[in-house]
This record gives structure tokens, C-alpha cells and sequence, in this order.
């Protein structure tokens, strides 16, 4: 199961990092722009600075879709790269999608027999019956998005659902997300949260909430989030349950590796392990 | 404003009809997977079958992903063929995105400019603040997942939100939903909501909450949605309102041509135009 694989690269290199492979086109050094697959071998050159701090890479599809065909050939090739060099490191491709479920199997073939990521983020919108071609592929992860991190996140993730008429209390959104997918969704052991870095608070009771599940937390470095509450509130009773990632904060700084080594080094420091 | 692109159209040849490119490879006829590319030869031939009947053309990102880099390639020459010779088409991308703002701006780059659609589906899960790449895109049509087709939509759509301590009432999700589109993201006037056929009461009210807004329906044809029901609640008071979409049912068909025919008759029929 792809779980594992995550936790055994994690405890390896004791990281609980991600490194986010949102390589706009726009941004990339100029150096790069000048060779044949320029997002490729910019992604080839971070992954070869930072990959021995990193226990999971997640390109954002559309950074790759903005170029067309051309975007997503580069791509296929940074995860041929990947899989061929790093087979131990976890691959996510960040592209929340979600669609009924006979569509749902284009994007099943897409993201994991054509590209052959680990694991995908998804939208709940729809429901768990239109999410099933996804949730029955036992050997690849499911990240259902539940408290993202963008400011505007709680126009309706926050939104209060009605209590029972007998068990009374009401909840807001994401928990009933958090706690759908822990208690219906997760058959297979094969079902992930996205909890943003932003909401340190919400992170802490969505813990309470889905036993050791693992969130994939965004949100740290540009966005701002909180890392030493991100690992003081999110760690799960193995000391695992969080990929952390940062993107822009680390792949388009002067120097990639550095950025990554200092991230590293700050999140086992909260973990109590240096 | 690309609402009227569409309007004009649906006025001129009297159809709201949209027909859906799910142009899925395993299952188009062998005679075009001989040709250099079969998704593009197929959807021009259907195109040619159906074009005099369709106000819309709706491709579903999937089925061109799930081929990688060829089917992207594919989907482009679909639309540059759409656009060079059937200008007056409106054109939407079903690949329900939505991500973080800045992220938002790749997809925002995908969609309008390198392929050059006129619309795309979007899903409400982060909030107006994050669609805000799209939604300022004037001269394009941001269409937000309310009510979708699926039998399992209501797991979380039809979740009673609750109503404010002094008006009362509570409301389901997708409730929510329509009315902050209509109130709160359309200032720009190009907004769209998705309401599925399989929902005609749901699709009632959302029209007696939003005006004239236009809906994108999915859901006639194989998911079995009423069509006299989604005429009779949903058309708007200029007797539009509405974009009616069949998929599989048209294109698989033994004679696509036959079945838009008899699709596009129903409609005029049921708007009391025949």
C-alpha cells in the first residue's frame, strides 16, 4: 500500500517533507528557458538539489496544463525521471479534480496509469459515489481536500451544518468532510486529507478526529501557515500523519538547497529529533 | 460578454442543446483509431453531424487526459477547428477545476488562452476568493458546480446549513451555493451555475432564487434526467436559460446525427416552439 511507502521514506530520512513542483513557466530561471524542455530540466535540477531532505514531490497540474501539450509531455517526464531515480520518494500530483464517476475514470487513467503518480488531491463536492474509480484503486492514495489553506477557505468550508435532531450540536463543513471520509470513505486505507498549514486550530481538532490518517498540509512559507503548530498539532500517534509541503518558497529561492535544508532541519527540531 | 455568444446562438437555430465531446478513446469506433488522431478525426465528425442542431460544445477534460500529451494535443486542434469554423459555438471545457489563487492563474492560462474555450466548469469547495483568477476574466464564463447529476450528490450538497439566529431557516448546500453566486461572485455578469436533469425540483428552485442566470445541465440522455421537467423549471423569463447537455447518448449513438435531431425537436417541442 502507497501509505506505507510514504512512512518508510519518512522514518529513512527522518522528513515529513514535500516539496511542491509548481514550476511556472513564468518564473523559472532564465537558463532553463533556453533548452529543449525547459520545465523538465528545471524539475530535474530541484529534485537533484533537494531530493535527499524530501520524502514526497507534488507538481501542480496547472503549471503544466498553461503550456498546452507541451507542459503535460514535461511532466510525464519529470515522473519518469522520478520513478526511475527516486522510486522511494512519494509522488502526489496536485490536481483536485473530481468528476461523476464514469468521467472520473479519464482522470483514474490519467493521473495514475499515464503519469503513474502515487497519489492524486481531489474535490468532495461531489460525494464519495462519484469519487469510487478513484477510491477503489487500492494501490494509489486518495486526498480529499478538506480545510484548504487559501484566506477565503471558509466561505462555505466553514458554513455550520445542522445537528441531529437528537445528537444536537452543529459542525461546520470541513469536519463533516474529516470525519465522512474517515468513518465511509476509507475502505481501503487508501484515503488521505488536505488540512492547510493557515488553520492551525482546525488542524488540531481534525486530528482528534481520524485516528493516525495522514494530512498533506500546504500552506507553509508564502501562504504564511504556522509550521511548529503544523507539527505540534498535526503529528499522529507514530510521529508520522503529515506531508508537509512547501512549493514557491523553496524551488524559486536563490538557492533551492539551502531553503530545503533549513525547512528540514526546523521541522525535525519541532519534532523533538535534533 | 460570452453570455450573449451562446444566447444569440440558441436564439438563431432555436436550440438550447449542447452536445458533450466525451470523446472517450476506448470507446469511439475502430475506424478512427487508425488515423494519425482519432479523438480529433472523431470529434470533426461529430461536429459535421451535429453542428446545425448545437449551440454549445462541451469537451470533457478527462478523456483527453487520460491519452497524456497526445490527447491535449488533440483537444486543441478540436477547439482551433470549432473556432476557425463555427465561431458562433459556444465552447466549454468540463474539467471542473479549482485550486488557490495563484494556482488558479494556470488553469486560468490552460483553458481561455492555449486552447481558447469560452467557458469552464468550477468547482465551490474554496471559495469565491480563490476563483477570483476566473471570475475576472470578463470575456469568459465561469460555470460553478451547484446541484451536479450524480445519484450521490447530495452527500454533501444536500447538507442543511444553518439558518442565521434571527431568519431562521436552514438551507441545503447547494441552496448556499446558488445564492452567493448570484449575490456575492457575478458582478461581472459571467457567472453560470451547473444543475443537474436528474433534479428538476432543485432545479425549480434554483431558478426562483438566481433570475435569469443560465444553467448548464448535465444529466439528460444515459443518466436518465426529465427533459419536459428541466424545460418547464428551468428555462428563465426570456424562455433561455439553458444549456442542455447529452453526452454519450448522442455521440455513441449508431447515428449521432438521427439522435440530435430527435434531441433538438424534443426541446423545441417542449418550449412550445413546434
Amino acid at each position: 500500500m502507497n501509505i506505507d511507502k510514504y512512512n518508510k521514506r519518512a522514518k529513512k530520512i527522518n522528513s515529513l517533507l514535500c516539496v511542491g513542483l509548481d514550476s511556472d513557466f513564468q518564473k523559472i530561471p532564465k537558463r532553463f528557458l533556453k533548452l529543449k524542455f525547459p520545465q523538465f530540466e528545471f524539475n530535474k535540477w530541484i529534485i537533484k538539489e533537494t531530493n535527499e531532505y524530501v520524502s514526497a514531490y507534488k507538481p501542480n497540474s496547472a503549471f503544466y496544463e498553461a503550456r498546452g501539450d507541451k507542459g503535460i509531455l514535461e511532466l510525464k517526464m519529470t515522473m519518469d525521471f522520478l520513478n526511475k531515480n527516486y522510486p522511494d520518494i512519494f509522488t502526489i500530483l496536485d490536481a483536485k479534480r473530481a468528476d461523476i464517476g464514469n468521467t472520473n475514470n479519464g482522470y483514474v487513467s490519467a493521473v495514475f496509469d499515464y503519469f503513474g503518480f502515487d497519489a492524486v488531491t481531489l474535490h468532495p463536492y461531489l460525494g464519495k459515489e462519484a469519487l469510487m474509480p478513484f477510491l477503489e484503486r487500492k494501490d494509489k492514495i486518495s486526498i480529499i481536500l478538506c480545510k484548504t489553506s487559501n484566506p477565503g477557505a471558509g466561505e462555505f468550508q466553514d458554513l455550520k451544518i445542522e445537528g441531529h435532531r437528537h445528537s444536537g450540536a452543529s459542525k461546520p463543513l470541513w469536519q463533516i468532510v474529516a470525519e465522512k471520509v474517515y468513518k465511509n470513505w476509507n475502505k481501503n486505507k487508501n484515503c488521505m486529507l488536505v488540512v492547510g498549514a493557515t488553520y492551525p486550530k482546525e488542524m488540531k481538532k481534525v486530528r482528534s478526529l481520524v485516528g493516525d490518517m495522514t494530512f498533506l498540509v500546504p500552506g507553509v512559507g508564502v501562504q504564511g501557515g504556522d509550521l511548529e503548530k503544523v507539527v505540534k498539532f498535526g503529528v499522529n500517534s507514530e510521529g508520522l500523519g503529515l506531508i508537509i509541503n512547501s512549493s514557491r518558497g523553496i524551488i524559486f529561492a536563490s538557492n533551492p538547497k539551502e531553503k530545503v535544508e533549513k525547512l528540514f532541519d526546523e521541522i525535525k527540531t519541532y519534532r523533538g529529533l535534533s
